[in-house]
């Protein structure tokens, strides 16, 4: 057991960390008032100041590093997690300047994965060069997203095409009129086993019959800085059968391959966040004086400060060995531990962050500072992939399961 | 000790449940709908259907219930209470409907209670007759607003008039043009004894020198619904000495009286909007099933719910307590408990609207039900005049006093 | 509504309190170190102060007090809740010097409701006068508590006897020899209704088959100060048919009558332990000094005072509200609160132990300090009459069931 | 980075629960039987099974292993830390078993560590040997013990002798007659350095002058099963110089080397406590049932399950983290990390064990299970070495210092 970043990592950070200190922070102003300005307010990616960084962190090979294999840089999840943090600390710029946030980087996986190489040629290339960007539409209003099983789209055949019905909601990055292409999961044989029900097919923005209309928003947020969370419909859809990802009762296993990188990177970025904000109730705390001395020497946000420091402590060790497991003993020997990081990342790091909030005063709710923007997002991971209730439950049961085993063995 | 509404409240109570019921809620939708197409977006109450509400309460005898005294309708702290609560169920529609929201209500209790009879004339009738709005000017952003003796806002008597130089920021409603009048509070006299320094002092809206510059959000909302909160400021802002309200140096008296009952209208609100989340959150159990049942029988949500149920019982007696003290012994006398409803009620709230939120899924966080809004506007009462840690610290050292007294005499 | 206590709950506070000052207080040391000495650990009403302490409260008329109707003192649940309370700070020694200390109070309550005139001149005299001691044998260790119709302890009609057999624990005050009778619970008819199965019957101490086994710890204690905690068995034990307690079958409801009071008890005890404990926690924090300041300007510490009052504050209040309801609507009326008091006590009083302990520092633990002892007796009010879990769900099915219905109606 | 135990670690890992199944466990019963039977119920290590054992555990190598150099085993923190946490599964029996049992453990380090070759001799090699027993005498009543520098207890040189006055209390495993030898920290020169005041001298436990008062209690254990902890004081009580340890002065400077270790011992058992509880817990939901399923079927009681797990997961990996740390750059660079898992470890146990006691009802709190006395164990690690509080603001200050330093590099 040692607990030190290997060195093409410290290497990476300290790249990322240039990166992040020259280009990215200084950046963050300007990028949200461009956003005010663009034509079509979800286009976030036409922001000058977003090409330019995106520009810059191409040229630093800081680009596509979340990729493993040969189409990426070949990082492990270890090695990609503690570069993740650091663009959790400015989680609306660093991830995408760096072609590295979500939506993408989960599509981008899943075509590298069980693309053809048609697929690949017309969709994985543009989205690897940032040309594009993409979306993935799992959950649906009407049913508990908490059990993918629930999918009502259907997805039927028809010749030589597949025919989409069905409502999707909480479709991040679809605002933006660049999310050019959409994975979409529905069912192409609900009388299949519960588990092959389900598959995953490409849909262009453009095809007839699909509709956009609206986009969620997260307490007062629309999210535009990542093309919003959009509710969309698929009227009798018509793609090419060509279009599907692997075989027809794939989609269930793709949308399982697909979560548990993914589930890192929300949680190492989400502690990023709480670095960030621990850094700001820091500073705040020693420059605001009340009742004659600076807020830093109050006793009760010093207690603040202090599990801060040790919840976030022991999150990040958590989070970093789910990533080593799944590196070493796969996504389904890490599955126990990949829950536990989606049940206890979202509640720590909402805790740091309603902290630094109070330390801040009022202003700390409002657009003067990024902490309220960064709860709302964290609010949204107690919900994402099912509420956390759903994954104590199951986790839980292993815990039963393997205990009454271990019981017997004696 | 008895635990019952006098017939009085009992009566008011079914009078206002009833036009709740048959025009508050039935009208919720439409106003949102409406402000959103207002050509000034925050001039909330040029809405159609907030006029006919007005129209509707006035009509019903729900109107200007707030105000004590022959001015008002007469009711002690504690009848009102009682309707305070129930408003606070419909937050943006039924407390102007009955011209009983803040900060118009503590504005016309100070101009009540010490406004000249040419002052009452000019601002309380159009106030009272709902023509106009207000608002109150306290909050500083330099300073913490915690302590009202850090006021730097300067009110200079020269001549016939006072000129005002300052910043404010956090001025609830004051975005809405029909916002006509400004209690102002700053200091007079920076060198008298600490709480004879304030002032307060009536500015007009339209008053040269005087500048509203923008709006503060709440976890992304602007709060158009109640006239947002503006940052202003004064630049050698002139009035006529007459504006005045009561002698120089009143000013912290005058904020002290006008907080007693806005504390008791906040939290009962506050109440009635955790009892709506409630409701809410068992419909919602009941409607969704998850996992083969409904969510009212997982073990989890019940426990929310049992917890919801004692803990807004609890709260609801300490307010009402303290609103009858407030009639029996007065606003010194119940000065502890008034410190004790502030602590008790933002926390308490915000935990039950959280877990209303949460199973209600993502949908919560939108704009499909009001909850996202409503925790919103919870949040911010761990701030409203100063954040929950300096009153707890201040209600120690009165507990502490106490103590020390009683071991003293034994 | 309103929140003063009546004259004569006023005038019996009083009188209490001066009986605490002037001789509860003062007793507590020499108690504890007599108890040391008894020839029989368990016997506390031989220690001679508690004999003078009784005989002083019979005096001063302070005794018998939580009995309703003509044979006690004829005061309401709210009155007597008041007196409970003050009594709570002395817990193992106000409640027995007022004749007022559970299980007898509850048993004498029976009693006085269902007994024959022989029972009660046979027992209930002898426990008025404060001859005797009583038990009261519910809890069985075979099966979960928390559902009175799980009881296995059979009473079966033989001739002109009842024979019982079965096994008991957790019977508090048993150990004590002076515990001459026991009120205990089994089945008369497991085939009949749910409710309507079980009967309670007289069981003396000494009647040939009953056997008392052991005491059971609670956090290490045995609670000789009230008779510790038995484990007891009925090996064909026989009693005559006159010891039955009402008919065959009206053992449930017995137990439900018993319940009501016994709580509104239980939860103001409770309420003045934590009272005494803010006391004693203000007191060390004013007197400790660490680090150059009394512990008493620490902030944290500060913030658990706070919290601490207003904790109680509320918590008293609806327990106060439950009593009256108890009083003006009956046991029934108030069911849903007598659970939310048994929910919100508990841990509301354990929290302020712990924090109280917490200033102490290790000696808060220890002997030295009654805290730990205090502690140990509010952790098992978690599990009286069923772990808090329990009344939770039922809570929440009441809370959902009332919901529901109100939707109906609109 | 990697988090695999070593082979070595492994290895020993095995061993440790071989002899835990084989001989620790089954004789748990059996201990606490004898210790009621000693004729010195203090005297834990007369108890026949303990001698047994001990016999075992040398003639298995697991023997003196926290021990690191060449007179122990020579292990690192981290290895001896894997150790460690399976002890604490049986916390009375298996570390005096190993001879791995606290205070014993640090006062074999400080000996080892700056002991001359004459205490070695006299000393460390019976303490080794296991044949006596010892004790680490530095908590004082009248001051608070968070603060190292505030000891009273004077050591004053006089001739070849010191002289020792004062009085000490918490002094663990000092009620135990085997307890042969004392390190007893007290102040050589208290007009010196902050730091430089204290020394540590041995003192033999039969030396004139010293005295044991009493046993002080923990809730109401008085934990014979260690020894106890002694209240006891030193009048005129005269060591020959040569029992110095280290040079005058050196007292501060050997506390902290022995802290650190200790530290890792303490949290590492504790975490071995909470495994035990969470087994005991699983056990009992999946066999008890209460209304028609077993509590492994309750959502409230899955809930604690989850969370016991994710906390714990966390809890370990900080404090492995920590002994690595150690290891590699020294108790001086792991002074964050060893105050953090200080803070982190007892609240998390704590919670743990409090559900344990919950699922079991109330047969948790008393002697048929070993939950109620592990939670007394693990509440006073919530003072030791200084309430958390005191440690959490000195974290805060660590964490502010270390924010501003970093501001300014920027």
């Amino acid at each position: 057991m040692q607990f030190q970043y290997d060195a093409r990592t410290e290497e990476l950070r300290e790249a990322l960390l240039d990166f992040m200190g020259t280009h990215v922070h200084p950046a963050e102003a300007a990028f949200h008032q461009q956003l005010e300005r663009l034509e079509n307010p979800w286009a976030w990616d036409s922001a000058p100041v977003m090409g330019e960084l995106r520009a810059e962190a191409c040229r630093r090979g800081l680009w596509n590093l979340f990729l493993p294999g040969e189409e990426g840089a070949g990082l492990t999840n270890l090695q990609y997690a503690a570069l993740a943090e650091i663009s959790g600390r400015s989680l609306h710029l660093a991830p995408p300047a760096m072609n590295c946030a979500a939506p993408d980087t989960g599509n981008m996986e899943v075509l590298a994965l069980v693309g053809t190489e048609q697929q690949k040629k017309q969709w994985l290339e543009p989205l690897l060069a940032g040309e594009i960007r993409s979306a993935f539409a799992m959950t649906e209003p009407a049913v508990a997203s908490s059990d993918a099983t629930n999918i009502e789209t259907s997805i039927v055949r028809d010749g030589d095409e597949y025919v989409l019905n069905g409502r999707k909601w909480w479709i991040t990055g679809a605002m933006n009129p660049n999310a050019k292409i959409f994975i979409v999961m529905g069912k192409t044989d609900p009388t299949a086993d519960r588990h092959r029900q389900q598959s995953m097919i490409l849909v262009e923005r453009d095809t007839p019959g699909f509709e956009i209309h609206r986009g969620m928003t997260v307490y007062g947020y629309d999210d535009r800085e990542h093309g919003g969370h959009a509710e969309l419909s698929f009227d009798n859809v018509r793609v090419p059968a060509a279009n599907l990802l692997g075989a027809e009762g794939d989609g269930f296993a793709i949308a399982q391959a697909r979560l548990g990188p993914g589930r890192i990177h929300h949680c190492m970025r989400a502690i990023g966040t709480a670095e960030r904000a621990i850094e700001l109730l820091c500073a705040r705390a020693d420059e605001r004086v009340a009742f004659g001395k600076p807020l830093a020497e109050q006793g009760v946000i010093r207690d603040w400060i202090a599990e801060s420091r040790v919840r976030i402590e022991q999150l990040r060790l958590l989070v970093l060995k789910t990533a080593w497991l799944m590196d070493t003993v796969g996504n389904k020997g890490a599955h126990a531990e990949i829950q536990a990081i989606k049940i206890a990342t979202p509640s720590t790091v909402e805790w740091i962050l309603d902290k630094a909030i109070q330390v801040h005063g009022a202003g700390g709710l409002s657009q003067d500072f990024p902490l309220a923007s960064m709860i709302a997002g964290i609010r949204t991971l107690r919900f994402a992939d099912g509420p956390d209730e759903v994954h104590k439950n199951a986790l839980a049961r292993v815990e039963l399961r393997r205990q009454a085993g271990s019981r017997t063995k004696h």
